[in-house]
């Protein structure tokens, strides 16, 4: 009877698989508009104030807010419009006491203003303009540096980038930024009995269509990878040695699934000199690592579980990537029960601040999966929680 | 003075905008491994049972688990392997008391056993195996259906598909699956002050690098869509309405930044019938919306909010997407004051639980959304939150 010698708690095979990890040096330039979702590179300093100068935020008049502070609608003030320019100009004109200077948003302030009034707010007859209400110094004013200091840092490396980040990227001037590559990932199923192709006479006969590529490749999409699919290889020591050494000739991390217990054909795991073997989490307890292989269950709801607690945290740190998950504090609607020794993984649905756990137990039940939006997870040292209390949900 | 007459409650506003949209017919059939993040046309209902038999979850050995209730490590139980078998074949052989058949994963159960014990489990000597504990009926068995039933819906239209629910779809024999088409979304960027590409001469002069277009595209991205982009429009009363009109006839929506409020260059809005024009909403109040546009604000943030509470909902409308939003439940780390009569969209930074309001004003202020990651509504009703009270951020 063979067996896992010691189970490697869960923390302490992630860190000896973090630890053995360093981040890729690699970057890309890439335009902005093909940077949604990658990973900044490098801390990006801004090379200019935004606003460049005090300008207007609105189509207005600029003006000095002391002419309007005894403004009332009942006595307006009256101000003489001494400038007037269009969108993108600048006027070189001087507000002196008891004028104004028409002019558009982004418009530099003229010399001598210090706020101004929308142009929906005014009146206007001729070149004169009524202020019904006083203006307060700096209304509508955009100043010099308020939106980003030059020389201050806006985006920090690691940083997955969304559009609003984009954005700001633009309008400091960048046509481009510096992203980490994608990251490689092979991906190797084995087992005889799977088949690729929905094939109705194979699957009467005890055949099993492999779904655990496609899994696979949609999570190392969503967490900073490029899926290279190696195929279903057969139980064959060869065959699996040599798609495994290619596989981590060509790629970041290898990713096998099936052979990582001791059954007769459960070789993969000779194929790389392993930081750990067999650890405390459930599903998924033979999970083996080295040489940025790793060697995972056949089972779908053991290999999803694997990813989870493993595979996308070596992905982060091989990208340097921060805040890729999101943990959300939900009320169980139902108790977990755990058991002690085991890390184990409890697929919730969460919805509006509360937690249902999935019941269905098995590792190939899929639907499982499918019925689910996050996960739980209960360290060693603890026996579950109750209904009503209170947990922590990654989302997935 | 021109003002808007009234501003459309914000639910009310919402209201009209969903009712005037209709979910889009045009379905695609395609690949699996495209269909990741695409929205489900359609209920799916499984035309088999998954697993279509019963069948070992292990290698081991089929056996009656009456056989091993009396197996102890100081006396174990012995059976005789009757029939061994690779992966993805079939045993004939019928399992009698005192027998066993080795199988493996996969394997269709043998007549007769209703258990199988693992291999790593099992002490073999020639044909027989020494049991040491007992097995319990149906251990280590997946059971004909018990993954997914026939004809039952496994997935509900609307679905946004994950990597599990591609697995689950492969796993029943599909290759491809029907999605809803992308949207297309026109974008249209009005403004005579506005410039595409960096250029410093321009920018003293008072012109503005636009960063709307980037950042609405990379949303309508994240939001089932491919963005059309009709480029930086002046602002020409007749320019602007050949775009809009070019963009209605080429998209499901449109968006036309700028000119949505009533300055002399605000004249966006004249060239759709407009079922609200001005909201509660802060910022972003001039949002205007009839025929499939959305005229929207020129400044950043109002044009973020309003994408938020308005575009987003409308895209996911018109594609039928299901939980698209990720509301969480969090404590402010300091209060939010609010002005009664407005429906505010307060940006904040969500970790663990916990919320922090960021303070930066200013529609310009495109720094303040690159340093939040959320927002929190607060409706007209409401005069806002206290520090340390519970509120929903919905992340973004």
């Amino acid at each position: 009877m063979r067996e896992f010698k010691r189970l490697t708690p869960y923390r302490e095979a992630l860190k000896l698989l973090l630890d053995d990890l360093s981040e890729i040096k690699e970057t890309e330039e890439v335009p902005l508009e093909g940077a949604l979702g990658r990973v900044l590179a490098e801390d990006v300093v801004s090379p200019i104030d935004s606003p460049p100068f005090d300008r207007s935020a609105v189509d207005g008049y600029a003006l000095r807010a002391e002419d309007t502070f005894s403004a009332r609608e009942y006595s307006p003030v009256e101000l003489r419009v001494v400038d007037e320019i269009v969108a993108g100009e600048e006027s070189k004109a001087k507000v002196e006491p008891g004028t104004a200077v028409k002019l558009m948003t982004g418009s530099k302030m003229p010399e001598g203003a210090n706020a101004v009034l929308m142009q929906e707010m005014a009146e206007r007859e001729g070149n004169v303009i009524r202020v019904l209400r006083p203006v307060a110094p700096g209304q509508n004013v955009a100043f010099a540096g308020e939106d980003v200091k030059k020389g201050k840092v806006i985006l920090r490396k690691g940083q997955v980038l969304r559009p609003q980040d984009l954005a700001l990227l633009k309008s400091i001037g960048f046509k481009t930024v510096k992203v980490k590559r994608r990251l490689r990932v092979g991906i190797i199923i084995t087992g005889s009995e799977l088949i690729e192709e929905f094939d109705e006479e194979a699957l009467k006969s005890g055949k099993i269509l492999e779904s655990n590529s496609i899994m696979l490749k949609g999570l190392v999409r969503q967490y900073f990878g490029e899926p290279v699919f190696y195929g279903v290889v057969p139980d064959d020591e060869n065959a699996v040695r040599r798609a495994i050494e290619r596989a981590k000739a060509e790629n970041d991390l290898v990713l096998v699934t099936g052979g990582s217990a001791f059954g007769d054909r459960d070789f993969a795991h000779r194929f790389a000199n392993l930081l750990f073997h067999g650890t405390t989490i459930k599903p998924g307890r033979p999970i083996g690592y080295g040489e940025r292989v790793f060697i995972m269950s056949g089972y779908p709801v053991a290999v999803f579980a694997q990813f989870h607690l493993y595979v996308k945290h070596a992905l982060a740190k091989l990208v340097g990537a921060r805040n890729y998950e999101v943990r959300v504090k939900a009320t169980l609607t139902d108790r977990i029960p755990s058991q002690l020794g085991r890390h184990e993984f409890v697929k919730v649905w969460y919805e509006n601040g509360r937690a249902r756990p999935i019941r269905k137990k098995g590792s190939g039940i899929i639907s499982s999966l499918v019925e689910s939006n996050g996960y739980v997870e209960i360290p060693e040292d603890s026996e579950g929680h109750l209904e009503g209390e209170e947990v922590w949900v990654t989302l997935y």
